[in-house]
This record gives C-alpha cells, sequence and structure tokens, in this order.
C-alpha cells in the first residue's frame, strides 16, 4: 500500500470533516475536534466560540436544523506548515457557496481539526482596477 | 529589557498587522507577508486569494478605496501550535463589526502572516437550544 504524503493525509482528514458535517455525525466530528491543541469554530455570522464543549454543542445545534444544508469541498488549497496545516476551499452548499479556512493540528492519533471559519464568498475574483466594490474589507 | 513571550510576539504582529491596514500602509503589510510559506487571504464576500503577488494586489485595491473602513482587533484569542500560530477576534469597524481568523508563521525574521480570513459575525453567542436561527451554517 503506498503511503500517504502529508497532503494527502490533511486532505482525508478534510473529507472526513466534511463528511460529519453532511451525515450530522456527531461522533465523528468529536473524534475529528483536537483534544490537545486548542479548539475554536466561526459559522458563518456567529461570533468565534472556542473550547470543546462550545464548539461541539454548536455542531449538535446545526445538526439538529433540519433545514441544514448539505456541504462540499471543492478546490482545497493546502498549506502545510510542520505539525500544523490549513485547508482554505470553496463549500458547495444546497444554495450558493460560501468559503471556508480550516486549521489542522498534527496530534498522536493524527491530524486533528483545530479551526473552521466558514463565511460568504462571491465566488468569483474581484476587480483590482475597480476597487473591491461593495465589499470594503 | 524583559523577554516577550511568543503569545505577545504573536499579538504585536497581528497589531502591526491591523496598524498597516488602518494606515493603508501598503510596504508594512508586505514586509509582514509571509515571504517562506505561502500566503492566502478571504476578503469578506470575497473568494479565497492566494499568492503574495494576488494578496498584495487585493490589499492595494481596499487601500485605494476611500470608503475602506477603519478597524481594531478586539478580544484577540491566540492559539500557538509551534512555528504557527492563530488569532481570532473581532474587527471593529467604524460600523459594526467582523470576525476574523489571522494564521501567523515563524520565520527568519520572526512571524509572518500567511492567512488573514474576515467575515461577518453577530458578535452575540448563538443559542444552542434555539438551533442556529437564520444562519444555517
Amino acid at each position: 500500500m503506498p503511503i500517504m504524503s502529508t497532503r494527502d493525509e490533511v486532505l482525508a482528514t478534510n473529507e472526513l470533516f466534511y463528511r460529519a458535517f453532511r451525515d450530522r455525525d456527531h461522533a465523528l466530528m468529536s473524534s475529528l475536534l483536537a483534544t490537545t491543541a486548542p479548539v475554536a469554530v466561526i459559522h458563518p455570522g456567529w461570533r468565534a466560540l472556542a473550547g470543546r464543549e462550545e464548539v461541539l454543542a454548536s455542531w449538535r445545534a446545526i445538526f439538529r436544523n433540519p433545514r441544514a444544508p448539505e456541504v462540499h469541498c471543492r478546490n482545497p488549497l493546502v498549506f502545510l506548515m510542520g505539525d500544523s496545516a490549513l485547508v482554505i476551499c470553496t463549500e458547495e452548499l444546497t444554495e450558493g457557496s460560501l468559503v471556508a479556512t480550516n486549521v489542522y493540528v498534527r496530534e498522536e492519533e493524527g491530524w486533528r481539526l483545530s479551526h473552521h471559519h466558514a463565511g460568504p464568498g462571491e465566488g468569483v475574483p474581484p476587480d483590482p482596477d475597480a476597487g473591491p466594490g461593495g465589499v470594503l474589507h
């Protein structure tokens, strides 16, 4: 069996994260959250939440919501930074898309999620000559 | 002179980042961006941009915009992860606030910005019993 590259390891964990999300699998989500490193999350429009308990409670609330969308991670960009890694991707939802930043850390059991930040994204490149348009920062 | 803690070093770099932002100081912003590690940015509502050239072009566009807001970083939460670090904070603007994730990496010259992601945030805690309300994820 070929040995996975670090990049593929991170992407595999990232895929598991989105599977937990789609399947509303709280046990899987819990197992993917870092246990040694600190954890946080910024859901779209929410304030930042920190700590395993608060972060897991937020996922529980999302999983309970019947309107929670199906979500897929597209075009992931992976930054490897030693024992941490960044995955930046477009989140395709049932209606529209978001952009996400996921921060992973290498723990004893493998790569684990330290931070997830998702928010609105236009899906089109800004035109630098036109200025940032309606969105100022 | 007391030696700065790693946390204070990261916060000092984070403060410089927001100073560059407020002062529209392109040279300072450029000097704060990582040179060895990869760089990316997600401005509110924009798609993710990657690479120094594209990221710096986006800051140039924002600095040119006369409507660009004054921004201050409040209540920073710092995660130290070896040679990388995360700062999660509320961005107070002239009108309203955003939430931001800033990823720093330790390079030869010190801590440098690898990734900045800012987006809308309510500034109030979600009520898990009520579900995530209008914002589904």
